[in-house]
């Protein structure tokens, strides 16, 4: 690619950059913490370094294998990318997970004296996750087209083909991320939940519980590590896709623009992260200052998407010149938004769906799993209707390259959105700390009502991540076809063609395997860490009394092995499958396979999400005081809908994206070698 | 089509029917019951023909105001043929619930003497219903193309495009019977079990119970109504699909060759049905006798099974003389024993996934629905994996019309298939009658190792049925491929039309939000039962010491109602959305929302038979005396699972056949309106 035209585009990742540096330093000048927090913070710190030290062991014998495959059978540059890739969102995940850890304790001493100056912190927290990844993907982006330009003599369509495999990278990355993240946060939940508090009857995050600090690290682990790969995946590959339709139909113009697009919502993002602070009253009350962080959060997301939408109009214009590609970006962002209300439709507390399943837990658990499952199906319509009005629209107004440019309009808020969601789990964790360390019953309450705010922009987060993996699976899916079109080779992917319903029928069959590994995985290591509880519970004298401390560390070890191991099945799958497919029954079996797993793996990824985050908040609505709250044979019903829950909406669900996108980048890479 | 062809074919109905009514004989000779059981067996059979006279009158208003749209924008005599098909199904399932609603009581008192003569009551019962649904299927469909024939002039094309009507028919009763009697079942049991059973404390089938009728009458109005009508449709619509290609591809012998097929079929099921007898002694032991029954059942499928495979061979070389088309039907015939064998895999309790779940259960109710869950998803791998070398196999020897006759080739054994799985709920309800009847606890032991002895067949039939439908709704795909074609419209499938996908991401979630529908009202049909049951009793007076009795009735009527009630969404989902897609979006767009139907519905179907039969036996395994047994803490979770499984296997998962015909069947007939 031409210098010039990278320049900026590189320049936009670095600015982005030096903010997320910015951010962590000013976390870093408020992190001298009283003792006895310092040490909990520092366990936390180091669980959670501990697991990423290990993930990232594991991982370059993985990315040097298929850096080698690549070499091989692809090209060496494409290895070459490929690694980079993989170091570049490893780098986002290592900076986020610095930054929320070293957030926590100062976000939970902060809440002794304010919310607003707790969510302020909590906030820079995320904030360091959101630059980190929309900066380090853009700028190895960049620089990867430099180099990867200057060895292809400059040969545009060349080297956007080589590039996927900086996508790839980060999509491997992703892969450990968000499914071993997955799997370690759930064990280390069900280890803690079932034995703490349903067997042992201590609260939630009591320090006596072995497995409190092996839980605490799991939300860093799945939540900020984990949804941050998620998304540097989604943002790059989205890209990659559109920059792959847009050179066969604008040229080198078509390819900048999907860059320039995520440049643009970087400096929209940066500007909306100015509107997250609110001038502080002491009189206001409680009620009063939760409702104006949660104003706050949702000002900064609004302003950033609306700078976008219209600054993305001019960008289009002067680029291309064609309004109709910028209509489609924009209905990337509507459908992005819309899809999240939907998803807080069927997961708050005070719509209907959620009211079912607390009144249904009067009939006993089996009622309360059934009407959660019927919730979670019957959330799949309305969405899948807003992809297919977006999907409609976007190739009537600007046809391929519409399709393909949905999902880069969709991620180029991508910095606030996860600027905001990455600040969940810091304030989750700092409810925690603030349990652990006694900092008292005012402290919790202000970190928790901090924790419930995040709510509402969780579920955005969520439907958000959900709606661009599909879209991203779709850019690289056409972007496929017309690599293999590029190619001079003519398929027909028609469903009247028998390998083609062949690929689409193990398609939509791979999310169901890949979901019962990843659920059974959860299973399996919570099942080591019930026993694990247990056992200290029994042979730790003194350890109820809180006189002798538990052994946290082999909590953390065993949530930490079991996931790393537990993730290789469903990892081979996801890489494997689409390679055998392609070479066994050809390209067209490829194709209708990719299509086959985005619609089932979008549904259940939706169905999931929606069910796990509704049986979770009828838990709360139950223990908010409603239909015999705590302690009830009603509650205790809800909290086996919970449970069920969790592995949905924190393990199997988010996996499902990273494995429709892994799986259509693979057939991209790959693509010469079914031909 | 030409009568000296209709001839033999009619003929084979009409012997198959003679059967049919031998059968019905040879039951009403041994109906004299003590007063007692009579009583029972009457309310029985009163609950369940009130359940079909009431179903008839809803489908009679259906029935009219779709013959008045077919006959309005279609062709009147579509109409007439649609009217004809859902006479013919619905005679069909009458007949078989009249036989197995007389025969529950005989089976009952036989089994008081020994096992093998209840069994062949109970089979004979059965084999009313299996000769009835063939018999009336080809009998029906002979006529329908004779007098179809006379009015279009002896044009065969035309007339098998019409005859789809008489599927339509059949499909129409499918649903009102599959969904309506699903959810009829279900709430019944529910009410039955979680007031009964947990509440009160008293044993299944207690006459205390007021919901136990409703619950015995819902066994009939489930399994051999609903179960009937599925199968009916998936044979004449197979077969018609097979038609529809075969007439392109070998002109009037292609055409006639499905149905000589299923002609073969009827003659190797009745001599299938002579060899489910054995010689008894007096001395053998009661383990000795099950073994006895189950492999006179399993002789008698083996030897139905391989006569077709025998017979189809040189039917089809004398036919049309291209044997590949021999082994695409051979395909289907292995294909479904194949996955009947997977299905008993993953749900009997001699295997590690029933197992796996039974010991969950020891983490509570929770990690009992993930790991039964996990079951069933993972479950759904290897039927797609033979599912798909099905296809591959059929497409290579014998094309499309190849792909066509799998289903026919499948379906060929339904008679004897379809015999002994009528047998497995004549065998329910002869336990439950035992129980009411106070027989003693040795008869309801035999009538129970009957019912056990139904477990493997049951498994093969749930494996037949669904995959059956997943073959046949294919075949009905390539059928409307071919029609459209036919009318000169040249359509291009490939799922890289953005219409194309778009279709194909509506009908993947349809069966998911046809799940949803169902689960719901399942829910919410149980909870109206469940507050009935209750109210019963408290307010009638000595009704648990046995001196009162309850009021039967009412809830029978509470099933009734709202079971017919509940199945108006899901059925108006099914028949409205290929309509409304195919008229907006285009016939394309119309053949990727099948094709996205038939995956995620065969995959969700698969995984709720799969998922449900798991939990039912893990719990039957616990109460067996493993891991603690009837009582302990881990026998309530195994419930809880259970509870769950039950609408998974009986309602949703058998309902989503019909979804996957009806749509197709749809999209067939109304295929002239999208062009």
């Amino acid at each position: 690619m031409e210098v010039g035209l990278l320049w900026p585009i590189g320049g936009a990742g670095i600015i982005a950059m030096c903010f997320a540096i910015y951010y962590a330093h000013s976390i870093k000048q408020k992190s001298e913490l009283p003792e006895k927090m310092n040490e909990i913070v520092q366990a936390i710190k180091l669980g959670a370094m501990t697991f990423l030290n290990r993930e990232f062991k594991s991982l370059i014998f993985f990315v040097i294998a298929i850096a080698i495959l690549l070499g091989l059978v692809i090209h060496p540059l494409t290895a070459g990318a490929f690694v980079f890739g993989a170091f570049c969102s490893a780098l986002a995940g290592y900076l986020g997970m610095r930054a929320a850890t070293s957030a926590n304790g100062p976000t939970a001493l902060e809440a002794q004296n304010s919310i607003g100056g707790a969510l302020r912190i909590a906030f820079c927290g995320g904030s360091v996750l959101g630059f980190s990844v929309v900066g380090l993907g853009l700028l190895g982006l960049s620089v990867a087209l430099f180099v990867l330009g200057q060895f292809l003599g400059g040969d545009v369509t060349k080297t956007i083909e080589v590039v996927a495999g900086f996508s790839f990278g980060a999509s491997s990355v992703a892969l450990f991320a968000r499914v071993g993240g997955g799997i370690y946060t759930k064990a280390a939940d069900v280890g803690a939940d079932l034995v703490g508090k349903v067997e042992a009857g201590i609260p939630e995050d009591d320090p006596r519980n072995p497995a409190v600090v092996a839980d605490n690290v799991g939300d860093n682990v799945g939540d900020i590590a984990g949804m941050g790969a998620d998304l540097f995946e989604s943002n790059v590959a989205s890209i990659i896709g559109a920059m792959t339709i847009g050179v066969v139909s604008f040229g080198v113009a078509g390819a900048t623009l999907p860059l320039m697009f995520a440049a643009l919502g970087i400096f929209a993002s940066i500007l909306g992260t100015f509107f997250v602070r609110w001038r502080e009253s002491k009189e206001s009350s409680f009620q009063e200052q939760t409702q104006k962080a949660r104003s706050a959060l949702n000002r900064g997301t609004f302003i950033t998407v609306g700078l976008t939408a219209i600054g993305g109009y001019f960008l289009v214009k002067w680029q291309i010149n064609d309004v109709g590609v910028y209509f489609a970006a924009l209905a990337g962002v509507i459908a992005g938004l819309i899809i999240g209300f939907i998803t807080e439709y069927y997961t708050s507390d005070r719509n209907k769906p959620v009211k079912n399943i607390a009144e249904s837990s009067q009939t006993g658990p089996a009622m309360t799993i059934i009407s959660g499952l019927s919730v979670g199906l019957v959330s799949t319509a309305l969405p899948i209707i807003v992809v297919a009005i977006a999907i409609f629209l976007a190739y009537h107004f600007g046809e391929l390259f519409g399709i393909a440019m949905v999902a880069v309009g969709l991620l180029s808020s991508l910095g606030m959105i996860l600027s905001v969601d990455g600040y969940g789990p810091i304030t989750d964790n700092a409810a925690g700390i603030a349990e652990m360390a006694s900092l008292g019953k005012e402290t919790r309450e202000r970190a928790e009502a901090l924790d419930s705010v995040g709510n509402t922009t969780a579920a955005i987060g969520k439907g958000f991540a959900i709606s661009s993996a599909a879209f991203t699976a779709f850019a690289l899916f056409w972007a496929y076809a017309e690599v293999i079109k590029a190619k001079g080779y003519s398929i027909t992917m028609s469903i009247t063609e028998p390998n083609v319903l062949i690929g689409l029928f193990i398609g939509g069959m791979l999310p169901m395997l890949f979901c019962a590994m990843t659920l059974s995985a959860v299973g399996k290591a919570g099942f080591e860490m019930v026993s694990e509880v247990r056992r200290q519970f029994k042979t730790i004298k003194g350890l109820m009394e809180g006189k002798a401390k538990p052994d946290y560390r082999r909590c953390v070890d065993i949530s930490t092995k079991r996931a790393l191991r537990e993730m290789i099945l469903p990892g081979l799958l996801a890489v494997v499958s689409p390679i055998l497919v392609g070479l066994i029954l050809g390209p067209e079996a490829l194709g209708g396979l990719l299509a086959g797993a985005v619609v089932t793996g979008f549904l259940l990824a939706v169905m999931m999400a929606n069910a796990g985050g509704a049986w979770d908040n009828a838990k709360k609505y139950i223990e908010a005081g409603n239909l015999g709250g705590k302690g009830s044979e009603n509650h205790k019903a809800s909290v086996v809908g919970d449970t069920v829950g969790d592995p949905f909406k924190d393990t199997s669900g988010p996996s499902l994206n990273i494995l429709i996108k892994l799986m259509s980048i693979v057939a991209l890479v790959f693509a010469p070698l079914f031909l």
